[in-house]
């Protein structure tokens, strides 16, 4: 299969839906849509949407109640940036090649728009319209999963757990420990979302779980890799900040090399979970390929 | 019946709930932790908690899972409320006569601990061992309101339309809006949420709404007479803060006394819309009584 083409039409999906439920940049009230369009359309590759999909679809399922599940993790994703940016926390002005939200439409707006953007994925993935199909137990077991990862003990958590581990001599373990509630709970959460919308037996979600803690920590490292590797160009973002804030990452403990190595051992060890899913969960093994591989 | 006493026991029983799921401020991230409860347990009224409680009461509810559902809205209106004391939103130094939660935590925990707090609300709703007997399909629906009512065009969408009002020459229209939105949302939120959970019919549900949107904008305007007439002690924050940042308010447009008159006018109405309920909804009918006659 053609990932590139198959992650260009998910994405495509992804987008084509989230335009069609985010109110328009004129209704009131107007700067906040603004602000949540802004920051929601500035070119994300919509991973976390795609795994989920990849994820239903690997599990046998085919109905398009799976979009606003899926989607509703970009939203939490896109949250999470423009929070991130903010001057009170990493203080960032560019993001993915464009001002960030707070630049552009000033602090408030860019808090609001984050909570605004949170409550939408809460929204999306309990409207009767959009998710017409699906039984409502595993609805609200996909809303626990999506609650239960991006939270205190979840993405939100792990939010923490790097700032307060910024500038400190960490160790490996806790290195670790930020990563898999920062960026992996949420990764957990999309595969799990789309197999429980599949209908998967608990046996086929164990396994998809397995796989997306492999792929999250791959895809941690192939990001501190390109934190160093990367240029500002392929980036979209500073090159190099983790070195320059005196953050220890994965090549700081292993070298660019070693790092590397790590992730392509994680991304191995996440396929060969998938060995009973057959050809339909070939996306999900060629996406964990592709986290390696990537530029950006 | 002792309006004062059912306040006081449902707000203890929400406590004790909150107290029961909130992780204990030793459990990592603990700053994080500490943050949450910092805000969630500095004195709350509970009022919208008790609102849902009440509604589902009236309607002949009768099982534990309706605690998980309330205190949800508690989680939202706490965190909405460390959002708006940030610097780049009022910049409030108090709150229910303590420091703020950035003033205590800094701005980014602050930030952290909203976030955090909105999604725990969503994840209390849709745990599988808090929220046992309620059929899915309305647990569904519950989760709608929620999200729908703290969401973009709901309570988020009220505080960008209260910033962008401030300072300008409003118009009485206006203002209503933002009300509707920043305070009435949640509100209505919170008694359907009650009405919906306890297997309320269509018609009961929209008397339950009609009677809290009359409750919401009485609500708010007994805000603004507060806010001229009561004291910093009163209060447990500055008093005349409206006037002194040139807001426009219901005594602006129509002094104390009437707007005092406007308030009581609306809750003989919303009363009225519960006629039907009988005995049950009696503890609405005082929470309508007791929402002008409060000092704080």
């Amino acid at each position: 299969m053609d990932i590139k083409q198959y992650l260009e039409q998910k994405r495509q999906d992804v987008d084509r839906f989230l335009d069609s439920v985010m109110p328009p940049e004129s209704a009131p009230p107007a700067n906040l849509h603004k602000a949540m369009r802004y920051s929601l359309f500035a070119g994300g590759k919509r991973v976390r949407p795609i795994l989920a999909i990849a994820a239903y679809e690997a599990v046998g399922g085919a109905s398009p109640f799976i979009l606003p599940l899926a989607s509703s993790l970009e939203l939490i994703h896109t949250y999470s940036l423009i929070h991130d940016d903010l001057p009170a926390m990493d203080n960032d002005d560019y993001r993915r090649g464009k001002l960030t939200n707070h630049k552009v439409f000033g602090e408030a707006m860019a808090i609001l728009a984050g909570d605004a953007l949170l409550t939408m994925a809460f929204d999306l993935v309990s409207r009767p319209d959009l998710v017409n199909g699906l039984d409502p137990r595993s609805q609200v077991n996909v809303i626990q999963e999506l609650a239960a990862g991006s939270g205190n003990v979840g993405m939100v958590g792990g939010q923490v757990a790097d700032i307060e581990a910024e500038g400190k001599d960490i160790d490996l373990a806790t290195l670790e420990g930020v990563h898999r509630w920062k960026t992996g709970k949420l990764i957990r959460a999309s595969v799990r979302i789309g197999g429980i919308a599949g209908s998967a037996t608990a046996e086929q979600v164990n396994r998809l779980t397995a796989y997306a803690e492999d792929i999250g920590l791959a895809f941690q490292i192939a990001d501190d890799v390109l934190n160093v590797t990367g240029t500002r160009e392929e980036l979209g973002k500073d090159a190099n900040t983790d070195a320059s804030r005196g953050k220890k990452t994965y090549p700081t403990f292993f070298g660019v090399d070693g790092a590397r190595k790590l992730a392509d051992e994680r991304v191995a060890s996440a396929i060969a979970h998938l060995t009973d899913f057959g050809p339909k969960a070939e996306p999900l093994r060629e996406l964990a390929r592709y986290i390696t591989a990537r530029k950006n």
